[in-house]
């Protein structure tokens, strides 16, 4: 028997009429601006995926692209600028940004009121207090929804949450506290993986490490969240063009003939995290 | 067999010497300034440990104490004064603040390189994020300080946490995922507490709630650190006294003969929260 597959994209496009609703109930078009130093591809993918979206449901993106060798305050200044911009109502940084950059020092220089990315110190504070107001960054929210969308509850359940990076584990985490879970935070230094995650209802995986969960770490009836993006690179083909396959942390395959439900890689998590993003913008631009 | 009793006070007395000579290493002598609104009992008596404290090292604790009933503008101005102030080095607000005035918007007025109880947005993102420079909530510095000193390493170990509040719960999870634990967070939605806190290497509870981890909830080998601090009112005797006891979360008496190792309560964290604000307070000073 095999699971059932949380789709992300279905929730996604579900929920698209009432943010393209919530948009067009506005004064005017909303702008939400995204800045980017340097060329990465992954970055290059997911902006394009940001404004894809936003065509879709009638929001501008403003890309403001500028050399990786920009220093940081004409970064810091280019956020002060979209602060100052009454036109824009969101500012992303997005992420890496080039080594020399201090991140904190350029995503905390976003007015509260314009961070959509809810990565700001003072964002942060609020939802790691469960502020109620607060914004959760784009892929705890998803989670949140996707979750909600196929009607399971985290209140009371017994959740694994592996990964405890800053931009996704942490607000993973808190997000979870946040819904009444009780939550155990596992990462590379534990000790015995299986072990935590086979005494889980929801296992949440958020490692960036193909493979990592296999069958021996999951049981009957759990919840599978796989929230890894990574980009294997095939075999090459005879025209030397090299095949690409982005998977998530689980296997997929042998997992999902165990478990009651499963996030696919791709169209499970992923699609609810520019949703999500721009249900922030939403929040914020009602919030006024 | 009784446990090995984590003993606060003599860890702290052990580190007072060294404490005292990093103040008097200063060119002058640092002061911490205690902004207190009202006049609560709880708070009355720890910002008595603080000056008790402060003047065994020769740090100079200034108590700015108004009414119950200033309005929160006039408290964010008492916290710019301090800020501008080149004498004062640390800033606290006492906690818990009267009920109409919003904490954060308070808080977070304090300058950063002042924020000796690293509550700030800017701290709590950096203690959140592991940040080698951040410094931590007091309790949870405590606790750290605590464990190295009688040797308990928290790498790979299982920890449960109990209580998951933003000023004391969230910085002692933090902490312990710095150290590299797996972390299981626990409170009062936990299904079955006795289940997780059993196969936890060391339990800290941070509840409030006396006599919520019993024998049940231990087993061999386990260290238990106990952060309650709950005031229980006694018999009244003849003369109309009451008598107060002071009591941790844990049932010292009972957990006592189970565990390897046990923080009493008083005498506990306590007076190791105590030592850690100042140590807070001389890397504040040292930094600049």
């Amino acid at each position: 028997m095999s699971a059932t597959i949380l789709d992300g994209r279905k929730t996604r496009d579900e929920r698209v009429p009432e943010l393209a609703k919530r948009v067009s109930a506005l004064s005017s078009t909303p702008t939400l601006a995204i800045i980017q130093a340097g060329n990465r591809d992954d970055s290059n993918s997911y902006i394009n995926a940001k404004k894809a979206f936003g065509k879709k449901i009638g929001v501008n993106v403003k890309h403001i692209q500028v050399l990786e060798t920009v220093p940081q305050s004409e970064l810091i200044s280019i956020v002060q600028e979209c602060n100052a911009d009454v036109t824009i109502q969101g500012i992303i940084v997005q992420l890496p940004l080039p080594i020399e950059i201090d991140d904190d020092a350029v995503i905390d220089s976003i007015l509260p009121s314009k961070d959509v990315d809810a990565l700001t110190a003072h964002s942060v504070k609020r939802w790691l207090d469960g502020n109620e107001d607060a914004l959760l960054p784009a892929t705890a929210r998803g989670i949140r929804t996707l979750l909600k969308s196929y009607k399971i509850d985290l209140f009371g359940k017994k959740v694994a949450v592996i990964g405890r990076s800053t931009l996704v584990g942490k607000p993973v985490i808190a997000m979870c506290l946040n819904e009444n879970a009780t939550v155990t935070v596992c990462h590379s230094k534990t000790q015995d993986l299986a072990k935590e995650t086979k005494v889980a209802d929801v296992v949440i995986c958020v490692a960036g490490k193909p493979g990592l969960i296999q069958k021996k770490n999951v049981k009957k009836g759990q919840v599978i969240i796989d929230v890894g993006i990574n980009t294997l690179v095939g075999e090459k083909l005879d025209d030397e063009i090299e095949t690409k396959k982005l998977v998530g942390d689980v296997d997929f395959e042998a997992v999902n003939k165990v478990v009651a439900a499963i996030t696919p890689v791709p169209g499970g998590v992923g699609p609810m995290t520019v949703l999500s993003l721009f249900e922030n913008l939403m929040d914020l631009c009602e919030k006024k």
